[in-house]
């Protein structure tokens, strides 16, 4: 064999073994018996030195050294591994480690914390995860930015200034709406309670009329909600309340967006580093144009209307126009997850911007729940109450995930051009829709994003999908327009 | 550290990942949806060769070569450890390579085969399997007996003529305990349906009854129950049948036995070579000694009755003794896995006599059908019908587990021995297992057996325990007592 072909059957089986743990994580917050805990602890850390010790081994400096892409699949293949080996090749092991055990024990020292809401408590764990982190860019970068060094690690080859211009033209015109919304009257919100079996088995025809694959996959129960694996075995998991149906309808089709990518890959790229999303953010297209743009559009709710009235009897909403408004409330809250279309990327360019701060050191650790506090009440016009509702609410600082944040808003973004450009595609969707039938919709999103896996950048995936660079306005005019028509603004 | 530490640090990361490698098997069993088997198949491939890797470290012969034992737990730490890297080391990677594919081919042709019923079609890889598990003793015990080398496998220190010595002297009372009960009026058969929830909730009830850890393990529904895992996590698996609740109800108390081993172990040995049952047939000693010994006694079926009365109503049986005479039914029929106390382990001792003349070569593989078939009618007084009610009913040998089948005797054996010593020790026992309370019995065997994990070799296990080395005449007491008892000899 050549050296590609020895190189990718090392690669084949790390996947393989990725899977492995990534799955250990999967029963871990499904299956896991309570008091298994400690144990499970030393299994995590044992798969993820045998990981580890795979990525940086040195045969695959040799391997690369000596292949010879002959086609556009062995280049992308090449290119990942590459860019893997050298990045994690040029951390220091100790540095590794050192991460690695400050992030364990700034999220136990983050979650005590935030149950007691004191910041103060947080904050110097807090600054020695920032330091470690920005000692990992510099080990990565050199003396370039930073911040992009770790905005890759989930978004390869954005860049901080590209995404903070973007963001930018969003910041107002999201602001806007949202002050124009507010001065409208709020839809009705649903009342009664609803059954949970009920409620798992309208999730799990919603799964289906999504096209999630039960073949290949399986539903479950979890605290928060998750998609998990690669290939042939992509699992999810969903929640129920007695009060809002919709927290498991729409965490249900938000999943299946995810798991939706994961399963429509090509089968040519099983186990190899094509054979995963691209990035964080492709990712998040989908599970949002499944959750949002499809599953939270007016024809699709039309269909959710009859289905839900079917399967839990009057719960006070008299027609499918104030269905509509129900399902797409947009109300004051401070909770990033929580949040309505329309201010769930105020919640995130807030993060971003004081993250990027952060990490360059404009921004010291001590101010940070001040600067938090000031552009809260700036962008959504009312002030945090506590910090488990401001600065303390999201645990990914705490495990250290610098420039993961802004992923979710490009998420939203991507999904905006994928569904202008689906709306081209199919101008009669709204037929489908109006009957449950997302099919048309979920093969579009296969066969121009899903099946290729990370053959392209992530970029690149968006343009060949949609024939046009990636921008923030058909999300924008998405949003003006669909709470423009349900607020009568 | 020294060098004993470094090793017991590498053994316990192997100790981790090979319980992710179990628990892959049992997802396999009860969660993985069908279509992802073919990944399946590359992911537990991928983890046998980071485990076989581990085996066979060089650096464990130095850590071996260079620690010193400080006291009883390092030295019986030191010898697990030493044995399986001697054991592992000794046969060469290419004959192990050969064995994993010819077993895994050989076992599709024997379902294939058993399917058709057709000898013919599976002889060749039967002999194939033979010849390469011999040569795999032979690379192991040079020209010591390669039964043995194979035996050891699954039950350390034992001997094919030790154990032969054994079930000679099991075999004519056996025989003559099933001539005497087939003269006798058989007991009553359940009649009616169960509903399985119902059986699922008397299971689970059992489970607790007999000590199972909740909190340490979870019960699922699977084909054919097992257990798996050691430690903090000791999973066990039943399944109903409409028509035969004792199915799930004494499968799932003989996986109990199983998983009260793992989980009696003491902490300390946790992830440590001790921290596993010691043998196949110590753990088979305890899921007998649970299933049968206690769960189909007298008293506790008395018991069971009126649970049964309270889950189903009425099944045909008008009291407790009768109760007892069904439970303890003794019936014509060619299933191992479906045989009762008196004739399973004639079953068990066709198999060993016969698998060690094939190991010999006394036997070749062309006449074994005739072998099983001459043989089944001495012991059993009927004829094999077809091969799949014979020969080709069990999936052992095709899987090359020669050695195996010796361990479900030891292990009536050892519960025949372990209940007299627990009967001596807690003389009114029976008064607990007739209010269904069996905890002076399962923390008797916690204590003596169970809690020592791999710290003494199997035979010191149950001398320790019992005050006397292993022998025959316990079962065979019991069984003449109990079944002369019901069938009135």
């Amino acid at each position: 064999m050549g050296a590609y072909e020895d190189l990718m059957a090392f690669q084949r089986e790390t996947e393989a073994l990725s899977q492995v743990a990534g799955r250990l994580g999967w029963d871990q917050e499904t299956m896991m018996p309570a008091g298994a805990t400690p144990q499970r602890a030393e299994e995590h850390a044992a798969m993820a030195r045998v990981l580890h010790a795979r990525r940086v081994d040195p045969r695959i400096g040799d391997w690369l050294a000596g292949a010879e892409p002959t086609d556009a699949v062995a280049a992308a293949n090449l290119r990942h591994i590459r860019r893997d080996f050298e990045r994690t090749a040029k951390v220091p092991a100790d540095l590794a480690a050192a991460l690695a055990k400050t992030t364990s024990l700034a999220h136990r020292v983050w979650a005590e914390a935030r149950a007691q809401e004191d910041v103060a408590a947080f904050l110097p764990m807090l600054a020695e995860v920032v330091s470690l982190r920005v000692q990992e860019a510099q080990a990565i970068a050199g003396n370039a930015d930073a911040y992009d060094a770790l905005l890759d690690d989930y978004e390869p080859q954005a860049t901080g200034a590209s995404i903070a211009r973007m963001f930018d033209s969003l910041r107002p015109r999201l602001v806007q709406l949202r002050e124009a919304i507010r001065e409208k009257p709020a839809p009705q919100t649903l009342s009664g309670m609803f059954d949970e079996a009920a409620q798992l088995m309208l999730s799990e025809k919603l799964a289906l009329a999504f096209g999630y694959d039960v073949n290949h996959g399986r539903i479950d129960k979890a605290v928060h909600p998750f998609s998990s694996g690669s290939g042939l075995d992509v699992r999810i998991t969903t929640r129920t309340s007695a009060v809002d149906p919709f927290n498991c309808f729409y965490s249900t089709i938000h999943e299946v967006g995810h798991a939706a990518y994961e399963q429509g890959i090509a089968d040519a790229h099983l186990l190899t580093p094509l054979g995963r999303g691209v990035s964080m953010g492709v990712h998040e297209s989908q599970s949002r144009i499944y959750e949002n743009q499809l599953g939270r559009s007016r024809a699709f709710t039309g269909w959710l209307y009859g289905e839900m009235r079917d399967a839990f009897g009057d719960f006070g909403i008299a027609d499918e126009d104030s269905f509509f408004a129900t399902v797409n409330r947009v109300s004051n809250g401070f909770i990033r997850t929580e949040a309505d279309e329309v201010q769930y990327n105020l919640h995130v360019l807030l993060r971003f911007d004081l993250e990027r701060a952060l990490i360059s050191g404009d921004l010291a650790v001590n101010d940070l729940e001040a600067a938090w506090n000031d552009r809260f009440r700036a962008d959504f016009g009312f002030a945090v109450d506590k910090p488990s509702n401001g600065v303390l609410q999201d645990v990914h600082w705490s495990e250290g995930l610098f420039g993961y944040f802004p992923t979710y808003s490009l998420g939203n973004v991507y999904a905006g051009c994928l569904h202008k450009a689906l709306r081209n595609a199919i101008p009669d969707l709204d037929n489908d829709l109006a009957r449950g039938d997302t099919s048309r919709a979920t093969h579009w999103l296969r066969d121009n994003v899903q099946q290729y896996g990370g053959l392209r950048t992530p970029v690149e995936t968006i343009s060949h999908a949609t024939g046009a660079v990636p921008s923030e306005a058909p999300l924008l005019d998405y949003l003006e327009e669909k709470f423009g028509r349900i607020y009568g603004l």
